[in-house]
């Protein structure tokens, strides 16, 4: 079997500011954070990409997009910037399998709202509070090589509601020092594409520097893989189809004419 | 408590044709669906309004949108025709709790595709064949008065595979004639809004003239109503919010700074 | 509509103990959290019993378990003392739709068990430590009337991972000061019966004072009563059945004798 | 990694029959169905037992329960038979991680009705009318290899109303001749263990000859073994236990004394 084709695709927006706060992120992502998690992720059987926002077609012309086995998404204060369009064609894409795994404040981008059907709101502060994550499924796949619970020295809080659908199978639950819990592993099914939602990850705490949230990531990438267990010819879900009589109908006879059928 | 507001929409296109086809929906729907379910589902409990495409603002200017509880949907061959500007009012609405009932060829339309996320492609033929239900939740509120089994004598066949999410609750199931077999009937929540998906109800069988058919719809229109056992106060939600530091959250102090404050 | 028939069932077994933890949860409870319940959730729509294990069949003999349109249920110690025959006759009155409410360390009874399926096992921890509830969903009637988010000043911990099955609607999730998360609140539906399991309780502590918690028992018993939006004749299911050819069933030729038929 | 133990536990009752019913159905499986099974299935990765309700133990002493990944169940006439002590065991193995098939009329058998914590309840035609069966989810493992859509010519009909949980995972879903349908392919996870009913199987037509058959069987081995994707120390759930105040909980103070403390 090949290279699982991963992309990382970043707004890329925080880290190039010109203000202190970019310098301080600078210092924890010199090159962004898509090049951090590349540089950090890569393995024998990934082949990873790190685009941005900033880049032509917004990082994902049709030659990249359509090569990617896994999009990795993290946006914050950009969002609006994503073209509708793009958003459009990685719907199209996850539908027919391609795998997705949303971070952080990726929550709130055009994309994961769009394979949602929710506006996804949560309760957030920011203020350097610790979190501990816990392993609800520890039978998943993505939650191996884990402990059942560890903790994120500083973390930006992320809290309930979360106003997601409720085929979400929790794999993770967060713990927030000043009050709070939150669904911060979560994984969908929409068509052929399989969809991971973790929210750590905020810009100014080295939370991808963390060793136990890089081995979700990279459970998260060979689960949400289309081929993860799955038949080549599996990938593609057919087209919404008429399904015509055939011997394996053979109950049936035509009972009324197909009126439409001298329009169509 | 005051009556609940139905809005039935209809592309209402069907019915308008000058060919045979029209004039043959129109023997059974004179005024069009939308018109005949309007009279036919009348209540003391309910106000119904029946608008259509061709109706200024597509029939639902924010003056009838946004007064009303519970939107029906019906529509099949102008669906492209509809304005996403449009679309996104109404996904607002459903996530503030306003009830959506999508009927038959509803099911492709922008608006159920936008709040399931997915394409909801099915295999589909249309030769007359018999279609019976089967009531999968007999418990529910919305398969009430109606047998565990009924059949309809001819209805355009709707198989699986149907690519809804997997939270759809199913309430009824259909078999055909032909061989296929369907979720006829199933149940979603997005947000504050309640979903029902509801497949009979081909424009050329007087499908919407069966007792058990409409028995079900009255019913998902009492269900999908925002205020069905909840308080006023909860029918609208919360936006995503900050979530300050408060007595609430006595153990907190502030760790670090948040960064972005200088920016927000 | 009649009245709904509640019957509140404790172990009762704490606080008769006689030592000084007897003694200082008689000062919360002084006739046992049953009778207490009962007390505080009497209202105009409820007839409420209150029975525990030491009364003559083990406070469930046919003709009140019969009489019972939604059952309490409080465990702690005695969980093993409950007759394995009592559990089967409530499994088969929850199947046929009596509505079941778990409370607190009955997630470990043989009656929540059995109807699960899983160990119900937890994590748990009593130091006093605070818990705070979040209603994860606003809409459901289970959560109207009560803030969406509230503190109780002094818990007992019950920490994830919680093994139930994934089909339980989460309601409320709690946070707990030491560093724990639970889904305090979860729904499941079994057959014709709606099962309510709530997890805040302990004996050492007045939370059956705290009037949040009774707002979310009182909402529960109306929602898991099985009349609740169900019409008389589907509150009891139908049994296992052969299903005959009939005119409903005009298609089909009866192709192999049925080879049991003489056996049966 | 080592083979995959797999036990065909079989009441093997029908095929020893001294009747014409025997007889015929000894023309299809000569040495019963737990046999046909293990020869078919065989394969390099598989280390596969037959044994049988008329063996010592059962067919399933300790020393060859506790040496089964996955186990597969076939009863029909003799679930009243099986012994409580069994079931108990093989719950507990399953729910510690063994991996579950239940077969056909194994709908109705203690085990999988433990396990569901439901009656399991469905109707039932013995004609041998055609099943058509239909993958509604094409991307899973258990559903690969075999065409969307296939038929078996003679079928005992099992049909809707089927009272299993809502979290089962539908697989497949079967059309009947006669005019009903079934979710005939369905995965449910209970605890470490997951779980697959597959009701095509009756004992008087060659239904395990069918390759399609063989090939879900033989995918729901490899996809309910326990460790399929999971790390060997996942494979073992903790117990419930006592969480200690540890410098990962640093927040925390003993607020009151355990009171039970001095007791247990």
């Amino acid at each position: 079997m090949g290279k699982i084709k991963v992309t990382i695709w970043n707004e890329f927006v925080h880290e190039r500011d010109d203000n202190p706060v970019g310098e301080y992120i600078r210092n924890i992502y010199p090159d962004g954070i898509h090049e951090f998690l590349k540089e950090k992720l890569q393995a024998d059987d990934l082949e990873i990409r790190a685009v941005s926002l900033n880049m032509p077609d917004q990082g994902l012309p049709d030659e990249v997009l359509n090569d990617t086995d896994v999009l990795m998404w993290w946006g914050h204060c950009a969002h609006h910037l994503v073209d509708d369009e793009l958003v459009a064609r990685i719907r199209f894409r996850v539908l027919h399998g391609m795998g997705l795994i949303v971070m952080h404040s990726g929550h709130y981008s055009k994309v994961f709202r769009t394979m949602m059907g929710t506006a996804c709101r949560l309760r957030w502060r920011e203020v350097g509070e610790k979190e501990r994550l816990w392993v609800v499924d520890p039978t998943h796949p993505i939650t191996q090589g884990v402990p059942e619970t560890f903790t994120l020295p500083h973390s930006e809080m992320y809290g309930e509601r979360f106003d997601i659908p409720e085929d979400g199978k929790i794999l993770f639950m967060s713990w927030f020092e000043g009050g709070n819990v939150f669904r911060s592993g979560v994984l969908f099914q929409r068509d052929y594409g399989k969809i991971f939602y973790f929210s750590p990850g905020h810009e100014t705490y080295p939370i991808y520097h963390d060793e136990n949230i890089l081995k979700v990531l990279g459970n998260a990438i060979r689960f949400v893989n289309p081929a993860c267990g799955v038949l080549p010819d599996r990938i593609t879900p057919t087209p919404q189809s008429h399904e015509p009589i055939t011997t394996e109908n053979p109950l049936i006879e035509v009972k009324t004419a197909c009126l439409h059928q001298q329009k169509k």
